[in-house]
């Protein structure tokens, strides 16, 4: 097999060098699966090279999930030992930071499951991550960790396929750039400068129309529309997703309308593979929750708590990325969601409105992405006054 | 390569059902390092299949402390995030119970950092970790994790030494027998029989004599000779090491005087290799600690604090255990102690005193065995007026 040592010290380097910027005496945790430890022993060479207090890897190990799912007691399915969130917590209170390696290592493995007994043990997802975000003193990233198994999914009949993944994953993530970090300085300047403009428009809402997709999105008076960069409190600079074009708002929890269809398959953090979603929308409710593969899954996740069922963010990406052109299904959240417009159920992000509409947004313990996007569907900012503003047209921006 | 899952399953059955005796509803955790992933998802399975409300595994990986111990600052190297002790904290007051894999997967994979830098980082050993088990409400158990790494620092001739590595450890946990249960609770028949006898004896020391060894090591007038079986407060009845052939007493940390010289080598948790050990001890401190290999390491651990200088542990090992007569070295101490009888440094046990001593007993954050005992070594128990009574002669119990 093809070592691949290389490209995962040259991602690990961009990872905690520029997007998650490492800074002296942190203490770094990172979140990956059994399997991922090539790419997380990179991160914490360069992690303690820049002068990390700490780097704790914990290795979530799904074959540990399908044990207990197959073989616990259901009542205790929703149990999660204290230390858990507290790990979270502290690195909170520590202003740490958190990165975590997207990619099932196992798709599949838990496919055969009693969705009803899956839909109770959320881990590896702990309920307090989605909250420190909020907190907004940890600097946070979340990068892919290509291995075997996943690259065998996003190209089961290639003879590499883990080489045609890292070729991918190294293009996207402008690993192949002489200068990955100014490449990226450039192209989060060039999505700043339309997040800018489609702010200063103060947009009442947004309309997605394709097909199967006649869907309105309210936004607050003060939505921010912001890409993937951000800072903390005490003023680090970071990127938290990586790759990442997207350009995100918060939306108004209660004004959602219509009806939505999905353009891209997700992957549930358990390796669950959700398909063909379709969504109805009642005053911001999800009514109707449907999907041709995994919705029982769905069902679940979106069952957790009230805010699951309504929206926490709306995102919009343009066709001039690097990842939609590939054309292809990654089969995982972090690098679908940059190559097509998307929605998210639950928790919404506080930064991307104003200190008036921080009390309003969406609050929950989900935060789960699918995309809506495509090149046939149209996007359409409606002002207060109702004036129709075009902004995505084939994929190519309007604003 | 061959399959050992069912060496493995067969293991943890005995390890989960017996050994460690898990309860239902009891939240485990597991440690292990990162390549013992076999056996620590089987013993997840039978630990859910016995009713565990959470099997916690957490995977060390000893690359990352290697990136640490090269490249963090020298100041950071001692500190542990405070979820590390939390959770060994928080499983006793859950009267949880806890299993750990013995075994290096990656020997040698540290012999080369600098000695100094090394003593400072104990992981994956955590403070916290022997405070617990004195309190009484944990079962606990340590069992051998083979691996391929492992197998080749015990057998490094031998084409296929995993396959002899679990070969020998499935003889020694009595694997090999038609009901492996009912084989440990026979052994723990015979060798509770003699502890009981040694006790009776009401020994004041006992006098190790043999090549370089000349030590008596005193003990309390209520100290208690018993084997690995021992019982939570609430009752649920373990076994702490499988497997286990010692009789082991708590010493009294202030009379021990003489020179004793190891007779095996141990390896440290974190995979540095300890051999030639000659200690001389004066009013039970070691005031001289030299080894042929590993010195560094050893002074390291013996200087965190004042009881790592003092004895914490003495333990008698006769020829009749299935351990000795394989000759093997297994670089591990779990295993290589119950070939022969060993000392530790460091914290004691409070279960084999009286409560009028345990005030007396050594307290420390180490507790290090290391080995003194062989056929060559004589073992005298000298009783409160003088009376001296042959204990272990060429291996072979006198009692």
């Amino acid at each position: 097999m093809t070592d691949f040592s290389e490209l995962e010290d040259r991602l690990a380097r961009v990872a905690v060098e520029y997007a998650a910027n490492i800074q002296p005496d942190q203490v770094v945790i990172v979140n990956c699966d059994y399997g991922q430890h090539g790419l997380a022993r990179a991160v914490a060479r360069h992690a303690y090279r820049r002068g990390a207090r700490f780097v704790d890897v914990q290795y979530f190990d799904p074959h540990l999930k399908r044990a207990r799912i197959e073989h616990a007691a259901e009542e205790t399915l929703d149990y999660v030992p204290p230390w858990y969130g507290q790990r979270v917590l502290e690195v909170d209170e520590l202003a740490g930071a958190r990165i975590s390696l997207s990619g099932s290592t196992s798709p599949g493995l838990l496919d055969d499951l009693d969705p009803r007994r899956l839909s109770r043990d959320l881990l590896p997802r702990v309920k307090e991550s989605f909250e420190v975000i909020n907190r907004g003193r940890v600097n946070w990233l979340v990068l892919p960790g290509p291995t075997e198994g996943w690259a065998r999914q996003v190209f089961p009949d290639d003879p590499e396929p883990l080489a045609r993944l890292w070729e991918q994953i190294a293009h996207v993530c402008r690993l192949d750039e002489n200068d990955p970090v100014e490449a990226w300085r450039e192209r989060f300047a060039v999505t700043a400068d339309v997040g800018a403009r489609l702010t200063a428009l103060r947009l009442d809402a947004v309309h997605f129309e394709g097909p199967g997709t006649d869907l309105t999105v309210g936004l607050f008076p003060s939505s921010l529309w912001e890409n993937a960069r951000d800072r903390t409190k005490r003023g680090v600079e970071f990127v938290a997703n990586l790759p990442s074009e997207e350009l995100t708002a918060t939306p108004d929890p209660a004004r959602t309308e219509g009806v939505v269809r999905s353009t891209r398959p997700l992957v549930l953090s358990d390796g669950t593979l959700i398909d063909g979603i379709e969504v109805r929308f009642e005053e911001g409710r999800a009514v109707s929750v449907e999907a041709e593969t995994g919705g029982d899954a769905l069902q679940g996740r979106t069952s957790m708590d009230e805010g699951a069922r309504r929206l926490g963010e709306v995102a919009l990406v343009d066709r001039d990325g690097r990842i939609g052109p590939l054309g292809t299904v990654f089969y995982d959240t972090l690098i679908d969601e940059n190559a097509a417009s998307h929605l998210a159920f639950g928790g919404a992000y506080e930064s991307l409105v104003g200190e008036e509409d921080v009390g309003k947004i969406n609050r929950s313990g989900l935060h789960l992405d699918f995309m809506i996007g495509s090149d046939e569907v149209d996007v359409t900012g409606i002002a207060a006054d109702g004036t129709r503003v075009p902004v995505l047209r084939g994929g190519t921006w309007q604003v």
